[in-house]
């Protein structure tokens, strides 16, 4: 059975469902295929199955949903429903939706919390949206250096921890000693201390830095978990491999929104579903009216040969293909350094840019042949273009390619030199670069060897 | 520390190193920090080193370092030591250097290796490229469903395994019976029999899909490790979510690449690092030209034009701005709907559709507006531009960049209808469709508002 196929059999069953029904499929299915298809379900009734459930079980089904219908939820749930939810949610998640309460709803949600769990809300709340802290959940298991294995076997089990794949070893004041993987503790022998199985030195991120840096060191390290530590150096949570691979997933996808030019210049993702209007025209408004500034520079340098334009009219027919080629041909190339880059396969150094563009010359060169070729060709044959005209729109076609390439392949580096995301700073700026260069070069050989028509 | 003082650090302690010094290394600092510092050191000395270590040891440092160091390798150390790392290598990545070596080096590889060993690369390394088979560990443990919990630990304490995360509950023929994480496992009563904890029905990939599926599975079901069963659903290893880190990261930068127009048509992705000249030039030249034939096409309109160019010369000077502000506002507006789509915010239906229309108009609307409004006020002060004639281009300008924001936001929807990458085929055919739209708005707007002109 497929996604669908179980979507729509989940889906049938559920048609007719109260908290029993619920309970038995999610016994004999994967959760999160469950809750997928509660989608289909109006609010008011999956509020009514949330307030029949088992509370832990209406946590999870809660975390499971995407954020809108959570913040709905948590509107038509009542109070007591709401607190008993919040206190079994995973504190990542939890300190998430409070942030997204209004100011009224905070504030008469927070009094009716469990002291721990209130602390626990405001102090991960307190991270901003691009932080290690935000991302921070505190379910994870601590334990001192001096129990043997088995001690910190019957300790976990004593607790209430969900998150033990890692163990942490703390100190008197919850500074981080060391970390041991629950598959080492338990292939231990029984009598080993914590202290000598633990690792030292472990990799940890801070709760100020950005969240990135905490996916790099779980990549880096390959870690199922990276401890977090505050400002006084004291272990408050962790983030885990799913974390690391939301936070990736979600800047991935904002590279491909920057080289677009639709990447807002202040951190928080666009998002054309969730964004304004008012928003999404903000951040999108500033390269085009870059563009349309380079538009005019490129546009006046072409209105200044009208003389050359009014004989030969048919030189107006190429210009679009032309800078389009080198602005293509640019994309490309950058595209293909920002992937390396990201990799981790080219660096920002000398030794690299030389490599790269030894590698980009006769790639482009050879492109640039190959274009002019089907170009001349097709002009020929569609306008019964004269050869004159053909060599300088094929010379200038191959020219643009090959500069295109070339330029394209540099830039990202310039905006890593410049310290911006490459993939920002690239595509929009290859299209205007090549336009005023493409209408230089093509002009310019018009002039060379059309220049004997204006006499 | 950071990353660089780090890595400055351990080059300084290598730099007149021995086995012993670098063991003394691996104990005090993550491995994977120093074994990036070896990329420093000429390949004979690294390649001494790995014959000095214990081999366990030397298998780690090799799984660690980038895979054409890997080959060089291999191709200087001895037999014996070949033989000795590959037995002790993380299974996936001894098929992946296996399958890279030449047919001699294999076939004098083989015969040398244990049975158990030489039947387990073979095995993995006949799944292509891209199938979950080629990403499929077989370190894993499976156990039967009659054991007790505390019979279990037992059990994994006198295997070898080392990932054990997850544990895999199989009969007698090795078909797949349940999955249970060793934390539930360890925080389970020790009588329990594993029968009972375990958990039916549990996702599985096989070894033939294309390997981005295990990702998504892994993701959806928020799993450690995926199991993989062969054609005749027995299991034969897992994939982990290190592994679908990988893919997914591959495949994301890979998006990017397609956006630009340079990912190659069949699957294997191309790499400015590695690539050879005529692979990329071969991958490259197929947008390029297909842009070629769509500008010859838009070149034709234009020529014909003549009349109307050779009577308003300054009409020529506003080309490329008006069509390339069209090809650049579909670009944003379509990456931010394959950035939703991927994050799974938008799904192929009309639904959808419909919104994202409804979103889409009023901001390219508003963007079209500013566009041209700056590019009037531009044009009249830069260039004198008369005002019918500054009426066409700002009308056209505003209508190009809407049509752009809505054919742009539509394109995604269209590739995906077809069942390709929205990435790929997006960002090429905006540009184009855009240079043959933006004309044809353009002539259209002049002859309406300037045909005057002509009698």
């Amino acid at each position: 059975m497929n996604q669908e196929q179980l979507q729509v059999s989940i889906r049938a069953q559920l048609r007719a469902f109260d908290d029993q029904a619920f309970d038995r499929l999610t016994r004999a299915l994967p959760l999160a295929d469950v809750v997928e298809a509660l989608g289909a379900h109006p609010p008011e009734a999956v509020s009514r199955l949330l307030q029949a459930m088992r509370p832990k079980l209406a946590a999870d089904v809660l975390a499971l949903l995407p954020a809108e219908q959570q913040d709905e939820l948590l509107q038509r749930l009542p109070q007591p429903a709401v607190v008993a939810v919040f206190e079994r949610l995973p504190s990542d998640l939890r300190a998430d939706l409070y942030k997204r309460l209004s100011q009224n709803e905070q504030s008469r949600l927070l009094p009716a919390l469990g002291r721990m769990v209130r602390d626990d809300i405001l102090k991960l709340a307190s991270y901003g949206e691009d932080t290690v802290g935000s991302v921070t959940s505190s379910d994870y298991a601590a334990i001192s250096p001096q129990l043997t294995a088995a001690e910190a076997m019957a300790a976990l089990r004593a607790g209430d921890r969900q998150q033990i794949e890692v163990i942490y070893i703390v100190g008197h004041e919850h500074q981080l000693l060391g970390t041991l993987p629950l598959r080492e503790l338990v292939l231990a022998p029984l009598e080993t201390s914590v202290a000598e199985l633990m690792q030292h030195n472990p990799a940890y991120a801070e709760a100020g830095w950005a969240r990135h840096r905490a996916a790099d060191l779980i990549r880096h390290y390959e870690l199922l978990a990276l401890p977090v530590l505050d400002e006084a150096q004291r272990m408050i949570g962790i983030v885990t491999i799913d974390d690391a691979m939301d936070i990736e997933r979600e800047d991935d996808t904002g590279r491909l929104a920057s080289f677009g030019g639709a990447a807002p210049l202040d951190k928080g993702n666009l998002d054309v579903v969730h964004s304004s209007v008012r928003r999404m025209f903000s951040v999108r408004v500033f390269w085009l009216l870059i563009l349309t500034v380079f538009g005019a520079i490129t546009s006046t340098f072409v209105a200044q040969q009208e003389e050359l334009l009014s004989n030969v009219v048919i030189l107006a027919a190429f210009i679009a293909p032309i800078v389009d080629m080198g602005g293509n041909a640019g994309s490309q190339s950058a595209t293909l350094v920002i992937r390396s880059m990201a990799l981790g396969q080219l660096k920002l150094n000398w030794r690299d840019v030389a490599f790269v563009i030894r590698r980009e010359l006769p790639v482009a060169a050879a492109l640039g042949v190959a274009v002019a070729l089907l170009d001349m060709v097709l002009s020929h044959f569609s306008k019964g273009v004269g050869a004159d005209i053909l060599l300088v729109v094929g010379l200038s076609m191959m020219l643009c390619t090959l500069a295109g390439g070339v330029i394209g392949a540099m830039l990202p580096f310039l905006a890593k030199r410049l310290g911006t995301d490459p993939a920002t700073l690239s595509s929009p700026l290859i299209t205007s670069i090549m336009d005023m260069l493409g209408v230089f070069i093509y002009f310019g050989l018009a002039y060379a060897f059309l220049g004997h028509l204006l006499a």
